[in-house]
């Protein structure tokens, strides 16, 4: 995949930031390294009329963020009736100030708004589960069972075009008002927090003789970005 | 706080959960731990008639959860026109399963759905502002400069009753289909997630002598709970 054709972040007037100008970020780039950086993202969706918030796994593949879930989820239905928002958000440290209004986080996100399509091609559809689940589990998909024809009819799968996004990302240590730095004595500075990887755990119905697999071995190793 | 005369969760038909039951928790004491154990929240609110999520900061006191932001941040203005969600979430590791469609997370997650009321009470918002910084950073308040009368201004504090809240758990190894388990010959199980602190970085504009506060070192060694 090749970003230099891609058009630049926030193309429209909802998708301007304009809190904290200094934290967006008009890279392409930068927002898929967020996105592929997560594990899960915060999906908004109108559901009577109000937005509910849902936590589900996602995808990426190019300008195009792939979500699946079974064709019983109301949710997910709600999804492809209105303008629905992802976000993905990854939290690296406490930012302690001098004073309380100054605390903070160092934190990447980014935040997409659109309407998502429900994909009916088969071949489209296999595609898009795919991502999803190669986002998470890199190297998986070809060594485990595909998916059969009942559990197909049972998934939908949606694409959201990743055009009208946002990305803002916090770095360094605190802001303090330099009266609040003059007047001195008051500890500030950056909690650092990352995600790390456990040893992985055989299921307990597993048959003896089967080794951990390398993609397995593989994500257990990645370090997970912080920034 | 005690939890003993409060409402289970889940009363109304909006907050029930529809699909995968055996997931969903109706005990108080398990939506103020996922709450307590986040440090961010994803807020989804309605901008233009379509749903925008947002990553904020938040606190919890009882069944009370706080948001602050500035007065000229037009989400948080939006939170209070219209019914808002909130959702927390932790991702407890990768659910390698036999088969695609059975790969999953662990995860503890809270959905929050109702009104928010911006605070207007000088005392309340100070108490407001004050869950919120010591949710992330407990016991810094006091140690550090409390707003002053221009940063309260600039400061609008919501807050947002946790009696619409649905709370959703999985823990243990992949549920595969029995005649996957029988086949046999496919590695399944789990990839522990968990978040760790690191050192705490001083500001790089900090006196010297200054040492690290007992609030951040205790901040610093907390096990970040997992399940």
């Amino acid at each position: 995949m090749t970003t230099s054709h891609r058009p630049p972040l926030s193309p429209t007037p909802r998708s301007t930031l304009n809190r904290s100008k200094e934290r967006g970020r008009a890279d392409r780039a930068e927002l898929d390294a967020v996105l592929d950086a997560g594990l899960i993202c915060h999906l908004g969706v109108l559901l009577g009329g109000t937005p509910v918030v849902i936590p589900t796994v996602y995808g990426r593949d190019g300008d195009t963020l792939y979500l699946h879930g079974s064709t019983g989820a109301g949710n997910l239905r709600a999804a492809v009736t209105s303008d629905i928002s992802v976000a993905v958000t990854h939290v690296d440290g406490l930012v302690y100030a001098r004073s309380a209004m100054h605390f903070s986080m160092n934190f990447r996100s980014a935040v997409i708004r659109g309407r998502a399509i429900e994909i009916t091609d088969p071949d489209h559809r296999l595609h898009g589960l795919r991502v999803v689940v190669e986002h998470s589990a890199p190297g998986a998909w070809t060594r485990v069972r595909a998916p059969d024809k009942k559990e197909m009819a049972a998934t939908m799968v949606l694409a959201l075009d990743l055009t009208e996004a946002s990305v803002k990302i916090r770095t360094g240590g605190p802001k303090d008002d330099p009266a609040d730095i003059e007047t001195g004595g008051t500890w500030a500075g950056v909690l650092p927090l990352r995600q790390v990887w456990d040893t992985p755990i055989p299921s307990e119905d597993l048959e003896p003789g089967i080794e951990t697999p390398t993609d397995v071995l593989t994500r257990a190793a990645t370090v997970i970005a912080t920034h």
